[in-house]
């Protein structure tokens, strides 16, 4: 029996695809986008329905007392450029299920993908993962249908589970938000259902390419996929797909062992002295409620502002709900570098406010740039005028692609792999290899959802 | 050069030492027993000094901010036979460390091990690791000494870190609480001071069946090193012995995959619905504070009660604390099996209100049995029956051992192997094998304290 990690290579080598080839794939989804409409609209926050302003703290709740809360939350972190501030949060305790189903056709791994509005999507629909449910959602606290397909999540027995880990999202935005990424093959018939397809591993890597496509809960789950089967497949040459596809095979040695990078992870977490405290939302200094959003002094950062929402193909058609709008195009950058034929990915390990456990591995270079027109000039990330001054000779990977729409309005990151040929050394990073970051994320908390995106790009550069 | 998990197992081999046999450390211990006093008084909760109880809150801090608190905290596990409760917890957010230096004499590796004096102690003295420090207590927060051999632990370079993680301790008793466990070999000379000694794995292995003399601080430590050296050492015969040191090797396999395990985790952390929120200590329910002691009104579970201290030996003579004084006798037993020639342990994944996230793995029973008379029949353990009447040729391993002496008054608890040669299942157990654990280890989190003395105890069998 070929191994699901042979599969899932093999899966990635097929750009055609039992079902549908790729401009199939374009008019099947440009024609679900002229149906499906996502209407947005922004309110006052004041005209919310269904939250509420609690006149204590601030902090807007739904009257569920589901979904999620925004609060205030207060920073410190000793020795920082920035060693303390406050600022709003989004709280959401839940644990949401993030799955992609996959099964087989023409002895070929196919994944189930779904065209998902969302209202903060700045195109409206985007592909997302088979299923993408917050628990308010799937306990139907909102009263809306069922959700397709959650059952295969919800009870595995009987299909294969290929991958089955709680991973954090955005530390700046969220406060300790975590959802189970789940991948979950099977063998039985599956109806098809509208908005639904199935796709090679292959295809989907060629559509993270295409701006705003591929979705965040997608690109986080595709980054937990055992990913070691690239390594058999891969070539013998020395040109770059060759060295990505040889650095996933789990018998490459990196220039430190997992031991070593384990270590150096707990040594900047406990260095790193972040504490964090939920504060009431009307405490945070430097913002300012005004009628349609609470929005920091210099204008900067993010806002947080409501929106009205008319959808069709949504489980629920017309609701309210308040958001997190960034001001700025993020940047991502990862660099790499080929060290003794093997390609090694130069992470970073660094504090969120809204991580549970400190520090995480990041991209090389993680920041919104438009920001630091009023941060300290030591807030400047380490290597961000490498990656802003890249030359388009050494760029491997380059998108803009959108994070959560289910929080976050018109938030877009321009995802960046960059090749270079110097050593580079900083405290806080270290150079890894793609397996090894594929084996910190079976486990929580290890890497970033801006590196996984970076992750999942890596491996679309492999075949 | 052998690999330090070979000198590992070497020095596990080694029960002479290169400079104290067993007889001689008895005898320099005993001596060090008569010289050293700790005169533990208990005091009115009122009479600490330099620890306030803060009028608005009931919660009992320390003057300079530092060292611990304690607070109330609100726990909240729906479905759990107790589902709601309130207690006091001990909060302490500060990293410390708990280090052993390890060094090769006569090639053979040895530990630096303290003989060491704590206010909770039902003894005085035990043997705990070469570094036992808080942040507070190496930043000196209150002005005593310098902590011995501490810069081997905070600058490492030129020696070699054979480990390094922060592992949680008791989670019905502290929140959140980690450790930085570091195990560093060195080549240099290394000054012995008085109150130290070098003991080879072997000999400490020995002393852990002394009722009290290994404190958990070393326990800890030990679980920690990389184990998987007795593996290559084992005998081929099927003595408990030679199963135990087989089973420490990686390429042995269990009848789960490490993966399996991770996921089997995840899906229990996931369900596990718990919700924990720090209160005031004067709001928990169920507790009063009298003249000495806030206690349960049951008399169960613990006290939280004061001290006055006057030590010689320690850096500071003469102290007051508050400590929790433990109600009972704790027992963790440990149920494994051989399955196919491998030994296999009986874990359970199971929540603890101070956890950082939500379960570990922890041992087959963890209780204090004497809780019983006063919770539901639902929160009587599942094979709690089989631990107290396992029948005496089925104990691997006995031995009643305390926990921390810093913070808990007489904590002790009777730490059991038992091998049974039945099968058993339930949803919340699995059966893993002792290198999956120590795989575990590599990372925090996953290995609960009172399992991780249990995975030092079982290493103990090996030689």
């Amino acid at each position: 029996m070929t191994s699901i990690s042979t599969q899932i290579a093999l899966s990635a080598h097929d750009v055609e695809g039992a079902h549908l080839d790729l401009p199939d794939f374009h008019r099947w989804f440009a024609g679900l986008a002229d149906q499906c409409y996502t209407h947005t609209r922004r309110i006052p926050l004041d005209a919310l329905d269904g939250w509420h302003t609690l006149p204590g703290s601030g902090d807007i709740v739904h009257a569920s007392g589901k979904f999620f809360t925004v609060n205030g939350l207060d920073v410190d972190i000793p020795g920082n450029a920035v060693p303390h501030w406050t600022q709003p949060i989004i709280n959401q305790p839940e644990v949401g299920i993030l799955g992609i189903l996959v099964k087989e056709f023409g002895g070929r791994l196919h994944l189930l993908m779904q065209a998902k509005p969302e209202p903060g999507n700045p195109n409206g629909l985007q592909l997302s993962p088979t299923v993408q449910a917050t628990r308010s959602n799937y306990t139907r606290v909102h009263g809306g249908q069922d959700v397709p397909y959650l059952d295969y999540f919800r009870d595995t027995s009987g299909h294969t589970v290929v991958a089955d880990v709680r991973q954090s999202e955005q530390g700046a935005w969220f406060y300790r938000k975590r959802n189970r990424n789940m991948i979950v093959s099977v063998s039985e018939d599956v109806e098809l259902l509208d908005g639904f397809c199935w796709l090679t591993l292959g295809q989907v890597h060629r559509l993270l390419l295409v701006d705003d496509l591929i979705n965040m809960d997608a690109r986080t789950v595709l980054s937990c996929l055992p990913f070691a089967g690239a390594g058999e497949l891969s070539g013998t040459g020395d040109g770059f797909r060759d060295v990505v596809a040889r650095s996933c095979g789990p018998a490459v040695r990196g220039v430190h062992s997992e031991d070593e990078i384990l270590r150096w992870i707990t040594d900047v977490r406990v260095r790193t002295e972040l504490s964090t405290r939920l504060i009431p939302l009307h405490e945070v200094r430097d913002w300012h409620r005004t009628e349609y959003a609470i929005t920091h002094e210099t204008g900067r950062f993010f806002d947080v502002m409501a929106v009205e929402v008319r959808a069709s193909g949504r489980e629920v058609r017309t609701w309210t709900q308040p958001m997190i709008e960034p001001h700025g195009t993020g940047l991502a950058a990862l660099v790499v570098r080929r060290i003794g034929g093997v390609l090694h990915a130069f992470v970073r390990a660094s504090a969120e406010p809204g991580f549970l456990d400190v520090a995480e591995l990041s991209p090389t270079v993680q920041c919104t740039p438009a920001n630091f027109d009023v941060l300290p000039a030591a807030a400047r990330p380490p290597f961000l005028d490498l990656a802003l001054n890249a030359p388009a000779s050494s760029i491997r990977f380059d998108a803009v692609l959108s994070e959560e729409g289910g929080r976050f309005f018109h938030p877009r990151t321009r995802y960046v792999i960059i090749e270079v040929d110097e050593d580079l050394e900083h405290p806080d990073f270290r150079w890894v290899v793609p397996h090894q970051l594929v084996g910190l994320l079976r486990h929580s908390h290890y890497v970033n959802v801006q590196a996984r995106t970076l992750v999942a790009c890596l491996h679309s550069l492999t075949s």
